[in-house]
């Protein structure tokens, strides 16, 4: 069998794995590993400990002599460090901002050295639920332990100092991706040389608390999560029906009433009879898809960790509050909104800007998309070009 | 024991009932009934035939001799009969509008004779998945076929007709309501003499059926759900989590994030420390409290009939579309919308207005709430006053 045969496949049709995790048994596709502290127990911002946790990491170009010329790319809730590439081996979707990354795109890799890592306690190769607890030589499962964008902000300045990299020309991210980056300018101005930040918080709201509360209360619900202890099960046999619907409750999250009335309005492509409850309305369809295909990709135990992750993301804890925590910002940024994100409207992004502004080099575009939230990826040309010009002018020293 | 022991109570620490469906075995409140098809199949849209079903009813006021003085006051999903009056033996809740109806309210019960019935499918006194089949000798269960609203507008007319009342002087209602007002001046417009509709829709969008689909598949993926046969379940062995998280999920659209952020902000008292997976912050604890106390009064059945009857409701069908439709009411009209409301959002109310202005007298109104789509509930003094005055001018023949 070829490593490729071996690769799990995005197919909604057959029975998906147990989990979507990626294990060191698989292909291990464009993936590189640190270890983040080979010698001494990594400890948590909660006081738990880990050991010999790893980090994995992809890259695009190349540092130069001066280390200058690096920007951290950092993913949201269900992306990886595959930001940039083919689907392939160990590798089950294509790089989720091909759009933004490579030869002449905003993120030139002729020009830049772009990284990207996936995040403690994700699942497709940093240590997270699926990895083997060293102590007790078990996946972690349920048992992992909680895990905040501080830390994994604190894990990715080890990788930086790793690489030879003192200082990120920029650090760029959408949604929990931008809480991370906001993190980075907040815990380590003097490591961060600008930010682009997409339709992301200083703090997770309650309503954005609620929702990640649903989600995961979809998985924790599920008689198959077996309190997270499912990596063992059979093909088909994971709580899928509990991550499938955390998935269709984000996914109307993640889009809007005015893309959903564009796209499906109230057709149905359904053989079922209209007044049969098992009738499906085409956005139904739609989001049953979804909910199927990240079966083959993401880990149930990773979606609970990184919900939670972004419900402790608040910049001032411990900090005297997000305005007084904002004060630490030195560097030049620039943020951008979507017209139909409700989750994470508009509001929340102007509340960072208005608290930099008179400080920093501070700039704020409105994407006109009916993508909601999913905007952050959707709209190449409508956030890649200003992002492409303020990091031109970064580069250049033309903005400080 | 009493009848007010028998009565269960909308506490959320004991173990719940298997079903919040009422049954007629309990104290029957002030419910009155009404046989509906007694020598007859009562055949349904679908074409399904229904055996002798009823509805259960409460009338507040009295009928003028001429019988002009009546309204129809049409309940939202997780509503019943019981709009106006107390909790007591067989009503776990006081009414749900108890703030409108009554004397010298906006729907003054000493000069109007207010009427509310409980929907077919509903689990309060009209026949209902809980109901008996009386082929079968057993509950219906998940056999119950779906309704619609034109179906409950037919069983309404029934009703009235039943009652003496020729032509409602208004039919009025939010959300699910105001599809049950608004098909009433469709379906039979010399029989509607006006219209209050609050925070509704002329036909459900794609992303109203979204929000549908999940929390139904919530309940659908609850084992103890048993494909809808858990009457003879005992108390907490009922799909309480099922309906516990659509529950959840529909308190987040039903309010707002400005609501949220106000009364929840990151707050937590929570006595488990935060890092901890099982930690809760505010919203999350209020939530589950919202989820627990629904268990008391609602039959997660119902939920999932009365779900399917809102994503089927479209006013255009077999009419030409919606407009086309809308050419059919005839009489003075007066719509609200919440600012906040995102579930029913403020154009799906300008559409019906805009397609009956200049032919009849229509209104309006934009609520200053951060209630959300709960504003149609919770703004007596915005909606109340308004509908009062409408109401008397109607009353009064000074519109028309």
């Amino acid at each position: 069998m070829s490593e490729a045969d071996n690769t799990p496949q995005p197919s909604v049709t057959d029975s998906p794995p147990a989990s979507g995790a990626w294990f060191d048994t698989m292909p291990t596709g464009d993936r590189q590993f640190f270890e983040l502290a080979p010698d001494r127990p990594y400890v948590l911002e909660s006081g738990t400990e880990l050991q010999t946790p790893q980090i994995a990491y992809e890259t695009w170009g190349n540092l130069d002599a001066a280390g200058s010329n690096a920007v951290l790319v950092c993913h949201a809730l269900t992306g990886d460090a595959h930001a940039h590439g083919d689907a392939g081996p160990g590798q089950p979707t294509p790089g989720w901002w091909n759009d933004f990354i490579g030869p002449g795109r905003p993120l030139d890799t002729d020009r830049f050295f772009v990284v990207c890592a996936n995040v403690l306690g994700g699942c497709q190769g940093s240590t997270g639920p699926a990895s083997i607890n060293p102590v007790t030589g078990k996946r972690w499962g349920g048992d992992f332990p909680v895990v905040t964008i501080r830390d994994v902000v604190r894990s990715q300045r080890a990788l930086a100092q790793h690489l030879g990299i003192q200082r990120w020309m920029a650090v760029v991210g959408g949604s929990m991706g931008g809480m991370q980056a906001l993190e980075w300018a907040t815990s380590y101005p003097d490591r961060c040389g600008s930010l682009v930040i997409i339709a992301s918080t200083a703090a997770a709201s309650a309503q954005q608390i609620a929702w990640s509360q649903v989600g995961r209360q979809a998985i924790l619900d599920d008689p198959a999560y077996k309190g997270g202890h499912y990596y063992d099960a059979k093909p088909g046999e994971g709580p899928h029906l509990g991550l499938a619907n955390a998935r269709r409750i984000a996914m109307i999250h993640y889009r809007s009433d005015e893309e959903f009335d564009r796209r499906f309005d109230r057709y149905s492509n359904d053989a079922v009879e209209p007044f049969r409850m098992e009738h499906r309305f085409d956005v139904e369809s739609y989001l049953d898809y979804q909910a199927a295909k990240i079966q083959w990709r993401f880990d149930a135990n990773t979606y609970l960790i990184l919900n939670k992750m972004m419900d402790l993301h608040d910049i001032g804890r411990g900090r005297g509050g997000v305005e007084q925590a904002l004060k630490r910002v030195t560097c030049p940024s620039l943020f951008m909104s979507v017209r139909t994100d409700f989750l994470y409207p508009r509001h929340q992004q102007i509340r960072v800007v208005d608290a930099l502004k008179g400080r920093v080099p501070v700039e704020h575009i409105d994407i006109d998309s009916d993508n909601g939230h999913d905007g952050f990826l959707t709209e190449p040309e409508q956030t890649g070009a200003p992002m492409g010009d303020f990091i031109d002018k970064v580069a250049k020293g033309s903005i400080a």
